[in-house]
């Protein structure tokens, strides 16, 4: 049983982006390369992920507010408030990021990947494949 | 900042599927229909969930083995060893269930779905809409 619910990083985003006020909103709005620096006890989990193709990363939007539950979607005041669970939002209860990105390359406990709009900082929690229940169809 | 690292669970999954040894293991392997039991201050949030289209559920597998790191896939012994990072193991450092359901109905503060194969009593920490990076494409 699992009662801990503590998130325990498994790496960190590392990335030219450092303003949330300038990064992209989702990895396809020109979302830069980035490397995920992971764990060194973790080095061998990552050594066999798949370079040339795509997985969901899913990280921890340390910089969103978790207090949030309805927001202008966009930040844009025009457009009328909307539940969190609505919205791509960072800002919600509990604000796990999930991203598609490509991988680029492995090298030792670094993953290259291409298309992220996390910010440089951010704890990454996980590395899926993108299969199954969030299968592309 | 977010320096707490804390999950705040907004609900939990209310099913009849209580084993996880005869659990299905991925929501269209015959997943059945449950309900999400949303805390009772967040009930505004989902009132507007968009009923007959599909979400996003991130869930926090809580009966999983947080120290894995290398499965055999489907719990099958004859096929090698991979990390849990190219799998679907439930059995990951940070064991968020990640759930694409079908939203059937909203009842003040629970919501229907359809295909969950989550155990009864899972905490829920999303709902996300189907867009953005993890776009069907």
């Amino acid at each position: 049983m699992t009662n801990d619910l503590t998130l325990r990083p498994i790496g960190w985003v590392g990335s030219e982006l450092v303003d949330p006020a300038t990064a992209p909103r989702q990895g396809d709005e020109g979302a830069p390369e980035a490397w995920i620096e992971i764990r060194d006890d973790l080095r061998e989990a990552v050594a066999d992920l798949p370079v040339g193709t795509e997985v969901l990363l899913l990280t921890w939007l340390d910089r969103a507010d978790r207090d949030v539950v309805f927001v202008h979607p966009r930040d844009d005041a025009d457009r009328p408030r909307e539940s969190v669970f609505l919205t791509r939002s960072p800002h919600r209860p509990n604000p796990v990021g999930l991203h598609q990105v490509r991988v680029l390359g492995v090298e030792g406990a670094r993953v290259r990947v291409g298309g992220l709009e996390a910010l440089d900082g951010t704890p990454v929690l996980d590395i899926k494949p993108v299969l199954g229940p969030v299968e592309l169809r």
